[in-house]
Parts: C-alpha cells; structure tokens; sequence
C-alpha cells in the first residue's frame, strides 16, 4: 500500500467493487468521505475535471455497493462526474495519471476497464446507449441492469430526448438517473431547466414519495377518467410528470448525497421493470467549499493547493478563445446585427464578456448543438449577423443543420471553430480532428483555418464580412504571441500569404550545390512555426495558406513555375479529405510533374495527452517533416 | 384562366393570400373545398407528396387568412404537407410541373417564393428556424408573427426537443403549431406518441377548452401550493401537461379540419405574447377516401386515376432497397443477433417484411437519427449485430454519434445508406452527395459503394461479417438489373474487380495506330454502367472499385505497372474529398507521372429534376467523361 492510502484505510481495502460490496452499508458514509478526500488530494495535484466528480461520490459509491457491476451496466454520461467511478473500479493509484500522457483516460472508455460499459466524453449519449444495452439483454435472455446516470445539462440536447421517447416505447430494464445540480458546464438553461427549478421549489420527499408512488400503483384503475385523476393526483404529489407523461416511472427528487435514502430508494427500484427514472439532487463541488461556492471554475482545474480557497492564477497567455471573445464584444460594438450563440459553453468559448455586456443578443441554447445551428439559419433569413461559437468536434453533433439549413440556403453564418486540431488531455473524443474534411466537401461555404493570434482575429472579421457561411476554425490554447491589430483588415478571400521563399534554383541548386529539390511547404493553421522550423534546414518556400476554401491556386501555379518540385501539404486535420486533398485535386488539372507529400493527422484515433507528445506521435513534428521530405 | 381553372371559381381568382384575405369569412369553407380537388385533380396528373397535403388544406387557409403573409413567417416543417402553401401562394399553375426538372421544388424553397421563408426538407428544423425569426424580429423592434407548423412524427427529432427547450426560455412571439395526424411517414412511434393518444382518448373541447383555459389564466395565484393545484386542474381539462411544463401555454386539442375551429382559436392566440402551442388534430389524406384508409401508400403517389380506389402498380423491377430488405431478413434468419434499425423510414427503407418477420427485432425509433447510431452503439457493446438503415443525407443527423459512439469505439455496426447520389425529384436536401467524404475521413470505417444488384447484396453481406464500423453505399431506386445470387459470397476488403482491361499497349499504341494514351476508369459504386459504356469508345480499362476505404492500393499499382497513363475515378459524390481524392492520396505516394482527372458531383448544391437530366448537368454521362479525357 502506498503510503498515502494510510489516509484512506477503507478505500485503500478497494480494489474493485467487489471489495466494496464485502462491506457493511453502514460503512459507506465513511466510504464515500474517504473516496471524496482521495479526489480532493489527488486532482489539486494531477488537475482534471473536478466538482463534477465530487458531485457523484454518493451515487457512484451507492450504485456500485447495490448493482452487480460490471455484470450490471452503468452508462456515465459525459464522464466529467466518473472520476470517483474510475477510483472504485480498479484505478485508484493511476487517477493522478490521468489525461496525461499514456495515463488514465480523461473519460470512461471501454478498453480501460471492464467497468467503463461505453466510452464516453459528449454529452448526452447515455439514454441510447444503456437502452441499446438493455434491449440487447433482454434478446439474449440475460438478467441484468443498464443504468444511464445523466445530468440536467446533458437532459437538454435532443438525442436523451429521442432516447427517452424510444425507450418508453420499449419493455427493457433501463435505469436513467437524472443527476440534478443546476448547472451544465455553466449555469443550466432552458424550459426544462425552469422545470426541474419547479420540481425543486417544492420540498423534498424522499421515502414518503416512494411510499405514496406505491399506493397509487396499487390503486385499480377503474375507469380512464379514474386513470386520469390517478394521473394527476400523482402529478401533485411527485412533480415527475413530465418524464411520466414521456412513458417513464418517476421516483424522486430525492437528496443524491444522503446515502440511505440513495440506498432505499435503489433497492426498491431494482425490483420494479420497465423504464424508470430517478431524480436525484446533488451538488456540483460537495464537500470542497470553493468548488461549491464556484463550481464553474472548479470544473475543470489546474493543479492548486486545497487549502487555498482560490486557484491559482494562471499565467495571462492570451488564447485563440480570447480572441474570439474579443472580436465577438468589438464587432457586436460595431454592428447592432451581430447574435452570438453557444451550445452551453460560455466559459470554453469565452462569451463570458460578451455575455456581459450584449445580454440580450446572446443565446445559451443548451447543450443543443442542432438547435444552434438552425436557430442561427432562421436569425440570418431576417438579414441578422449569428455567430455560432462552437468546438470542431461538437459541430460534427449539428453537420445535418449546417448543410441543409445553412449552407444550402447560402445563409450568412459564422462559424467560430474553436479546439480545431488535437487537444490534449480532453483526448479522442474531443480532438478536433475532421472538420475540414467534413465542412470541405459542402458548397458555398468559407473555410479558413487560423496560424496566429493577429490572423485568427482578422479571419473572424473576414467570415463576419462574407455574404455566406464561413467558418474559422483554430486550436485549443494559445497560439505563438502575435502582436494583434485592433483595427480590423478583410483579408481577401481565397488569399494566402508567403511566409518564406526558397532561395533555391528550380533545379535544386544553390549557388554552391545541387544536391536538393526545391521545396514548398503549404500550411493551413496552426503548423505554421513548425512548417518554418523545417524550412529552414533545407531553404523550403512556406505559404501559410490560410483558406482551405476558397483554396488559393494563384499561388500552387506560381510556385510550380518557381520551380518547387516537392509540395508539401500540413494541416492539424486528417489527411483524408482534409486541406492536402483539396490541393492534391487541384494538382490533378494544372499538370503537376513534381511530388507531394499529404502531412496531417494519420488515419487512426488518436488519444490523450500532452500536446507536444500527440504532434510528435502524428508526425507533425519539424524532425518528422524533414524525414518524410529526405525520404524522397 | 386556364381551362380547368373553370371548376375552381373561388381559387382560380386566388393568385396570393392576399386575395384569400379579401373574401369573407363564411366562403373559406369552399376554398379549402377547391383547394382540396385542385391537388387531387393535379398530383394525381403529376405524382408527388400527397397525402400530408390533403391534411393541412383548411390549416394552410386559415393561416393565410388570419396572418399578414409574408410579413408573418410560416415555416412549413419537412414540406410535404407545404402542397395548399404552394397553391395558395402564387403557384397553382405550376404545381403540376412539381418534383419535375427546372419545375417547383418539392419542398418550400426560399429561391422559389418569398412565401417559403425557410427552406425545408429534413424533419423537425421548424421551430428552430421559427425561433431564429421571432428573436431577429424582437431585436430589430419589428411586429410580426413567426409560426412553425410540425408533425407529431418531426416532434420525436431530438432538435425540435431542443429548440422548444429554447423557445420556453425567450421571451419571443413564436407560435408552435403541432399537426397530429398520428402518423410521420409510417405510423408514429414513441412515448410522446402514446402521450398525445391519451390527450386524444379524451373528447374534443375546441371552444371550451380555450375559454376553461381563460378562466384559469386569471385566477389569481394565491400561493405555489394554488399554483400547482392549479396546473393539475388545467392539466385534467386542457391535458397539454407536457408542453406547458417545458413553458409553453398549451392550447388543443382542436379539429384541425374546422375552420371555424381554427379561425377562433388562431385569432385568439394572435393576441398572446410569448411562446405558444397550438395542437390541432387532422387526417392524413383527408377528403380523398384511398388516402386516408392508406396514407402510408398515399404519402407520395406516382401518376394515379382518381376515381380508382388502388394506386397503379408500379412495375416490379427490384430496387435498391429491395435488396436490402431481402438481406436483412436473410442474415436475420441465419444470426440472432442480427437486430434492425430505422429512423422512422420502413417503408423507404424496405423495412416492411423484416418488421413483420422479426418484429421483437426490429426497431423503428421515430425520426430520431442520433439515437438510432448510438442505440446500436450499445447493441453491439453487448455482442449484438445491430444494422442501421439510413438514408445518406440523414446519415448526416448522426455524424457525431458515427464518430464517437460507433467508430472511436470501432464497434460492429452495419449501416446501410440507402440515397447514396442523387436522388431525382426530391432534390437538393435529399440528395446523398457527401457520405464517401464525411466518412472516409474517419478511422476504423470500412466503405463500400455498390455498383449493382448482386454486388449490393453480397457488399452487406461483407459487412455483416467485418467485426467493426462498416458502410454499404446503394443508389435511389433500381439498378443495371444483374441477377442476385441467393448464396452470400464475402468479399474480401479492399478488393475490386477488374470489368475491362484495355488492349492498348502502355505507350497507348494498338496494332494500328499510336494516337491515345491508355486510360483506367476507376469506378466507385452506381456510375459503374456509365464507365463501361465510356470505356468502349476508347478500349479504356474499367475497374468497380467496390472499396472507397481501405482502397485497393494493389489494383492502382497494377494498372500504373501497366502504362495507364490517363486514370479517371468517378463516384456520385462530391468530388471534394470523396473517393477520388482517396485515389490522389494514394497516388501521391506512388511516383505516378500520369494525369489523373476526378469526375463527380460538382462543388455546387444540385436541384431536383429527373435524374438523367441530373447526371447530365453534373458531367457525369459517358459523353461528358468522353470529353473530358479528351480536354487533357
């Protein structure tokens, strides 16, 4: 045992659930403290996603001790609360591993653990995936339990909708547990949101609810008006009936961090078949009071020292968020038409200021990235200027929206792509990896991809200038510290700009050898340093590109006839499809004699971790260019 | 005037609503009479969507009667029922040209009339767009009305969940109008159906009803406990429970037929500010007996005599979809873990029989396309062999969930892309233009596009059998007309096959003559035909790819080795990272010194029209691929 766990002496006993299920119920409260310090010293010196996960520790500790996992299936949704999860099943001593480098997995994930059922990581995908889970049970006849545990964010977006609808429809043993602490990543927002506000505003009954649930269930039902009063009736005692209304059994609120009645609750419903829905009440931080005092900055935390009531103040980089940020409160100043819209990420996008200061042109819609999208299409056919702020990854959630409503109808919207390219710790699910290949392919739109801080602002304000949909997307972070123009500069569209030109013969020569080819390195976005690190070494051209589409073939047909025989194309996206594909097909009509070389994101999932690791394992280093350009 | 014009005095004087909004109240009974027989008289002349149509005559009416049009925003959601729209709106006379090449768009188009304020097609973009509009009209100060008109099929989506989710949160003049035929294409499915049956299994209040509701909106509210009572009161009288829990004020059931119904109550509600939800009750195929006893059959008809009560049968070549069905059922046969899957699209789909066969198996979620990937997500966690059939363009609803349910985790999901190309009348939302490049950038993805009957069957098959994420890609309607072998032969991945092999020699000499150079067609899926005919002209080789990915790298290597100098890849897809650009990937790796030409859809959004016309206007005939062999 290593000698931190000499703190947890019950929790240092658990090496998997079984462990926990040895013990006395009468054990768990001191359980459930020790596994909730263990989070509290292990992330403020690893950091990681935080008052989600202390949020949990009750359930997670109650589901366990009560279900037969991993036989039973529990589905976390998202997975920022299945921190305590990761420490009972197995993973204990690795948490402060986690999204690092060849470390823990930042979410549940199906190869980590026999525990983690499905991978996770965007919201909202647990309903379907726990009623999948559930229907395929009952066809092989097995007896087990799939549990989708769901927060009120991700109740919102409308696939747990569909889930929902469908699985009222369907005879399986599905648990969905709603865990209720108000919040999104942000504060919850929304007609159901104000709902379950209504639920709350009453007091809560916990066991007596349960009971009157029981009697009513009972009741013969003897006529349909008696059904309907029963119905009623019900509604005034459990406030539930909305979810009721859906075809689901709803038992709650109940308080999600009182463990008996988490306990009692769990075992009555156990026994009862077809899809039920608990609503649980838990508090996003518990037991860490600034993480209770201000969850949304204890979400996700850098490393800080507990007994601080304050994180640390990082260092003032300014990031591509910021900028948008920025450029969204200036060009609203400017023109009165200007919307901005998040799908419930005003802090990851920075809108926090905007939000601020433009109140009522600004729209957290929820976690509803479909929604946001159209919404954005329906304010651009009254002549408005919507700007969706959106993560690469979370827009491929409304791609159906942006082709048939957007880009179709050549609709003025600007997409600011935020976390284009690989992002680190958040991992697989949330690299940004597709989006040009995916926006690519769509007429009418505008594709720029951003290599610094000054160009990504003047992008967004080319984007907002453009008639039609365009988007710009650029990377998580910071990007490397260009002075930025307040004043704003339409860059010309389809324009890329020649950072470097070889002075290298169309031969190859110099004036002293002849030994190499005359290179050029064609980036689109944020590469570009390291496009001009290996340029250096061999006297390559590099253009920084800056538009995937339009793309700019004045200046591929000029630098063929500059004599670059080697083109290199470098992109922070998959090479299939991606910006490399856009000019290996232009290539193919202007009689191209010489080589290319297609660098991006090779054609497999790529994990978690620091971000210098993942560039160095895609080969997107200025080392791994060079090879590649010498292995001519 | 036309001639027919004659029978229909009332709508032949109608060339915009505001010549309806001229008469009196009392003859709009007899306009929707008229407007009624006009669109049995013409579809069945024509063909087209049908059956919804005949449901929103008196709706349509009343809507452009009572609201200033189009200054007031109607946006029709999905547009098969927008027919009377069309009708009412300036476009009686071209009705009959609906669907056909340069005639009426099938759906509302903003192109097409100012009328159609939101260009529709996909299910459930309605209230989000509606929304964008009242909010665009609040910030300008602008007094007008946005109206969403929805199926209770398109309420299942999970994008009108979130955007009523949205709407109940701004405080915006929008009017949700719920169109309960029971049905979306097929019969509707869901919890939220079963909960709009029981809200019907009560008598109809109309008037009542709305006046109850009044009394109850000034009741002064004494105190929460009141309060609820009285929602709980309300709910028994007006059983709107669920809409108005989201913050919604719910008004319905009315009969949707009843203008006079209508009229009241839609006057009544223009008075009220904030959101509101009108749910009115119609029959699909109303006032055309065949129709209404079978609106599945009539929701789109081909050319039919009115006065029969069957529609023509079509002639039995097998299509497509056929071929899927009939796998279906096979495989389903022989494995039972073979489950099925459908967005809301049996009969599209060819789902009836596998339905019928296997229906413990069979799953129809409602129009919730996101769910539908995910949910099998979690079938094949537990071992299941779940199959997605899916139109290519709705494939688009479920890219995220594709992505990171089903690839990342590189589960055993069979999808079946049904309107894969171009799809003929249904036009540019329904065209399937973009799936080989939105897939083929994402990892662990087998893809396959089928260039025949037989080659289809036996695609699925190979997918069946491939232990991760694989996509079998079939065109809209019949094929060449191989014949089908029963038997399953799997192919190997990766493999093509080799239709023609040119006799030239590698400099592109013959026997007689040194004029052409030796070209390869590579031919991804359904334009195989069109290749072998170009083929001819020029002793060309021809190779059915058969895999968009992994490509068969071998048979290029090959077809290099063998002097082609000239390769041409063509696809029905967008040229722009589809499978030709897979080929310039590859080929930018292997020292090819030929030229390469990449034929598909073209960077632009195609219309409707007969798919002949199409293909032409695309260059995608064996004239056009002639010519542009003949440009190098």
């Amino acid at each position: 045992m290593n000698a931190k766990l000499s703190h947890y002496p019950l929790l240092a006993a658990i090496a998997s659930p079984e462990d926990l299920r040895q013990l006395d119920a009468s054990q768990l409260p001191q359980v459930a403290k020790e596994v909730r310090q263990y989070l509290i010293d292990t992330i403020s010196r690893c950091g990681g996603h935080f008052a989600a996960g202390l949020g949990t520790v009750e359930l997670t500790v109650a589901l366990h001790y009560l279900f037969d996992t991993p036989k039973d299936r529990i589905v976390w949704d998202v997975g920022h609360q299945a921190y305590p999860h990761k420490v009972l099943t197995g993973r204990r001593d690795r948490l402060e591993t986690i999204r690092q480098t060849d470390g823990l997995h930042p979410f549940p994930v199906r190869s980590e653990s026999e525990y983690d059922t499905f991978g996770v990581g965007h919201s909202s995908t647990s309903i379907s995936a726990a009623l999948g889970m559930a229907i395929a049970a009952k066809q092989k006849g097995d007896e087990r339990q799939a549990i989708a545990v769901i927060g009120d964010g991700a109740m919102t977006a409308g696939m747990a909708f569909e889930a929902m609808n469908h699985a009222a429809d369907v005879d399986a043993n599905l648990l969905v547990i709603l865990n209720d602490n108000d919040m999104s990543i942000s504060e919850n927002v929304g007609g159901l949101n104000n709902y379950l506000a209504k639920i709350l505003s009453g007091k809560f009954y916990s066991t007596i609810k349960h009971g009157g649930k029981k009697v009513l269930q009972n009741m013969p039902a003897i006529s349909e008006w008696a059904h309907r009063v029963e119905e009623h009736m019900k509604g005034m005692m459990l406030p539930g009936t909305l979810f009721e209304e859906l075809g689901f059994n709803y038992i709650g609120p109940i308080d999600g961090h009182n463990l008996d009645a988490l306990l009692d609750t769990l075992t009555n419903m156990k026994a009862l078949k077809g899809p039920q829905f608990l609503h649980i009440v838990t508090k996003k931080g518990k037991g860490y009071t600034p993480a209770e005092n201000d969850p949304i900055a204890y979400h996700g935390v850098p490393i800080f020292d507990p007994k601080d009531d304050k994180l640390p103040k990082g260092k003032k980089k300014i990031t591509y968020s910021n900028i948008f940020g920025e450029f969204l409160c200036d060009i609203a100043e400017k023109d009165p038409r200007v919307l901005g819209i998040t799908p419930a990420m005003r802090e990851g996008s920075d809108m926090i200021e905007f939000s601020r200061q433009y109140r009522d042109r600004y729209f957290d819609v929820g976690i509803a990235e479909q929604h946001s999208v159209t919404l954005a299409a329906g304010m651009a056919c009254e002549g408005m200027k919507p700007v969706v702020a959106i993560y690469s990854s979370f827009l491929q959630r409304a791609y159906d929206q942006l082709i048939h409503d957007v880009a179709l109808q050549n609709l003025d919207v600007l997409f600011a792509i935020d976390r284009g390219g690989l992002v680190g710790g958040d991992g697989a699910t949330h690299h940004g990896a597709y989006d040009l290949s995916y926006l690519r392919c769509i007429p009418n739109m505008v594709i720029m991809a951003a290599a610094d801080e000054n160009e990504c602002r003047q992008m967004l304000y080319t984007g907002y200038h453009f008639e039609g949909p365009a988007a710009v997307r650029y990377p998580r972070g910071t990007g490397p510290g260009v002075s930025i123009e307040k004043n704003f500069t339409k860059i010309p569209l389809g324009q890329s700009r020649t950072m470097r030109s070889s002075s290298l013969t169309s031969d190859g020569s110099t004036k002293d050898s002849a030994t190499n080819k005359k290179v050029a390195i064609l980036s689109f976005g944020a590469l570009l340093g390291t496009a001009l690190k290996a340029a250096e070494t061999i006297d390559a051209s590099v253009i920084d590109m800056r538009f995937i589409k339009p793309l700019d073939t004045q200046v591929i047909d000029q630098l063929i006839a500059d004599g670059h025989s080697i083109l290199v194309t470098l992109e922070e996206n998959a090479v299939q499809g991606g910006a490399g594909s856009a000019v290996n097909e232009y290539l193919t009509e202007c009689q191209f004699n010489g080589q290319v070389i297609n660098l991006g994101i090779p054609d497999r999932f790529i994990e978690h971790g620091d971000p210098n690791d993942l560039l160095q394992r895609c080969g997107l280093t200025a080392e791994a260019i060079l090879d590649r350009i010498n292995d001519l």
